[in-house]
């Protein structure tokens, strides 16, 4: 037999969720590093990942009407320039290409960190009426912000993302797209990833650089840290204005537009794993599962067994079911771990005795359940088996959510859950981001994460300061 | 009735090719140029295309065992210099990255021409063994070359294309994937696109930087020019041995791999154009139409007709078929010509008469055969029509290859065909470069095509210098 692969341990969750963390996404082989910091390899099975994610997300994109465009990966220093306050926020990380060929540039070209100012240089030639809008364009691409401490998926210089940047006839269809959008992801949170999470608006400390107000989508992550999963901004006609992007309205006026923009990332990936994986490693929704099913066969050298276990993935391929028979020479101990480590939703291990007893063993991955099943209606057993680790993954995560959200009702208690607990701490707030500014520097970095759309009463003042609430806020720690 | 856009008309293709193109371009609405010289907008339409073209050939990556990755965007200037020949023909047409964020870097990045470098790094890490071989990667992604003249699709400093990079146990496998892929090319423009092209081995001069062996695919446009429509190369273990990649054989022994890389891009966006469009515009392939039929309701306000115009949409989606109902208040005479602009390969014309008869106006693209078309069995034969369509376009431009390819057997005759006709030459050669300078400076850009898997010998000795010939090559002028 051959010489096996040795199947290492990864760190424990609770004793170092950050190695852990790193661990997984080394490998589950989902990532390399490369020569250049912070720009990451994404291994045939994390991009996998990546392309059912698109998959699933860019039906919902034009199933709401949306189109894919390309727009230039270079932006001019004077075109980022022309919103003030976009480009103060992302000035300090840029990557600046200054040299063509062999000559020096007159201009600085920007790696583009985000395209508003490309859309918007376009819509000013291509909207002139009312009858060129809305405009609802998306793109899928890379994009580079400059970060000075980076981890695989959460925080790189360089990323996968999809941009949305709409534009339409009044604020009121603006502000729709902008929740619409916001709904677009809480649903494939939910529905695809089978991830809950809070949505809500974002205070003005926290909103996007340019925008009048941004929507977040806020999952938890298994140790009570918040990822921001997903933003949508309302842009009012700011952008417009200063593109000199104008259309004739229904009463022949000059007017400018309203505009929206939107996106999600790689970063989804890393709250996949960190809401989803345990100790064994990765643990895959079965809706993005690159394998759904791994088929184990044991003493595969014994007749019919090979035969069963291609017979098996036939009728699961039939199905529309990602599935994978294992034949190598590896041991099944061996295959059992590494596809553990990968996260496969579901396991099916046949044997000799099996096929006599015309059953095989299945083993769901979250919870490790082992049931001898039948084969004669298998197929129907392991789709509905897909259903229960969705449905179970979401359970668990959602019971994590609300185990470790907290209410604070004075400063005292705050900090007394910020720092014995963590999590979210739901707490109200006068709507001054000085309070924003003392919480972040008191508690280690805790922020305000969102201002939810139903909000709670719990006090009549700021947990903070003691004036008047105006919001009841999230507040935690994030990625 | 709202105020019409005029229907502008283009340049005609004889008149002027050039002009004929990028009116073509813009006019269907497929690109829009940006403020960074070369870098395009690719607009809905144009980007539909390419999705349609990214998802067939897609499938046939992963028929044929290729999984996608996606490598970092930029490249460090060492790791760019580690082979030398690679480095010496990228070099000219690199963009730099030097300021990060706030700071000059300490070493200068590349934007990636060509991934090969990254592959190599991140191969080297991953290879040990033969059972890690062989590695069949793909990734989807934009690079830039520092173009000084440029045109849409098919020249420009940023592109988007698919690079695959492979590694071998044996130089045998890394050959026979090079002309596996070369075939899967030939078969996607055939199949899908509906262009005939030579096929064939790059001559010393024109093969790949750092390559030992490269294939091409090469369709002849409309007005003869040829277009390079993808190449395959063999890299043989070089690239390996200067990236210190190796793997233990199944003897037990070190060995480095063999590799191979191919590519594709949106230059295939520009063959489309020139090779099926006319005067009336573009004339898109059904296969990757991003509307196949578009049905154009006549005197819409009368009852019934556009009920009738979507209820025939909806039996046409049922299909499969990608379908429009404007229902714009334009008037059908725009319609008929914005419709053929973009290439639609079907019109339906449905009005109050055509209802009476139960029948409708199917009016081809390509030919513009215009027929009366019973309501009973649309969808047949709209399917049916759609396969002519293909045929169509495939044989007109198979004719026109023929019919653009002339052989020549003196040096007088090679220069009158190239001066007067144009077109592909065949005709012998002797092997040395110096041959294919002398010909390229006293014809204004003839070059070596390729030398085609199955060689005629159409002389003894080489057309331009007069000494034993070693291959039959074909010649043209290219894009």
């Amino acid at each position: 037999m051959a010489k096996e692969k040795k199947v290492e341990s990864i760190t424990s969750m609770d004793e170092d969720f950050a190695k852990w963390y790193t661990d997984v996404v080394k490998k589950a082989e989902l990532i390399d590093y490369s020569g250049v910091k912070g720009c990451m390899v994404i291994r045939p099975y994390g991009y996998a990942i990546w392309e059912n994610i698109q998959k699933d997300m860019d039906r919902r994109f034009k199933e709401t009407g949306h189109e894919n465009v390309y727009m230039p990966l270079l932006i001019p220093e004077s075109l980022l320039n022309k919103e003030k306050n976009h480009v103060e926020g992302f000035a300090p990380e840029v990557a600046w290409v200054t040299i063509g060929g062999s000559e020096k540039l007159s201009e600085r070209l920007a790696i583009r960190p985000t395209s508003e100012v490309l859309f918007c240089e376009h819509y000013a030639k291509v909207i002139n009426s009312y009858r060129d809008l809305p405009k609802l364009y998306n793109q899928w691409c890379s994009v580079m912000r400059w970060e000075k401490t980076t981890r695989p998926f959460l925080r790189s210089s360089e990323f996968l993302w999809q941009e949305g940047h709409t534009m339409h006839e009044t604020a009121e269809d603006a502000k729709e797209e902008t929740m619409r959008m916001l709904k677009v992801y809480e649903d494939f949170y939910k529905e695809t990833l089978a991830i809950p999470a809070i949505t809500g608006k974002k205070t003005e400390k926290e909103k996007f650089a340019g925008a009048i107000s941004t929507y977040t989508i806020e999952p938890m992550m298994h140790n009570g840290v918040a990822l921001q999963g997903g933003t949508s901004h309302y842009f009012g006609n700011g952008f417009a204005k200063a593109f000199g992007i104008q259309f004739t309205d229904r009463d022949n006026k000059l007017q400018n537009p309203h505009q929206t923009s939107w996106g999600v990332s790689t970063r989804m990936i890393g709250a996949i794993i960190m809401v989803h994986g345990d100790d064994n490693g990765l643990v895959l929704p079965p809706k993005i599962a690159p394998i759904q099913v791994v088929i184990v066969p044991i003493a595969a050298h014994k007749g019919g067994v090979l035969e069963k276990a291609h017979e098996i993935e036939a009728a699961l391929k039939a199905k529309g079911i990602r599935v994978k028979v294992d034949e190598s020479d590896n041991s099944p101990g061996w295959k059992f771990a590494e596809y553990e480590m990968k996260g496969v939703p579901v396991r099916l291990e046949i044997g000799p005795k099996d096929i006599e007893k015309e059953q095989c063993v299945l083993v769901r991955r979250d919870n490790r359940e082992k049931v001898f099943t039948p084969l004669a209606d298998l197929e129907s057993t392991v789709e509905s088996t897909l259903e229960a680790v969705h449905d179970g993954l979401y359970q668990k995560a959602l019971d994590n959510l609300k185990e470790k959200t907290h209410t604070a009702l004075t400063y005292e208690q705050f900090l007394e859950i910020s720092e014995n607990k963590g999590g979210f701490i739901k707490a109200m707030w006068c709507g001054d981001s000085a309070c924003e500014d003392k919480i972040k520097d008191e508690t280690g970095g805790v922020k305000s994460r969102c201002i939810p759309f139903e909000e709670e009463i719990l006090a009549d003042t700021c947990v903070c300061c003691g004036k008047p609430a105006k919001h009841m806020v999230y507040w935690g720690k994030q990625y």
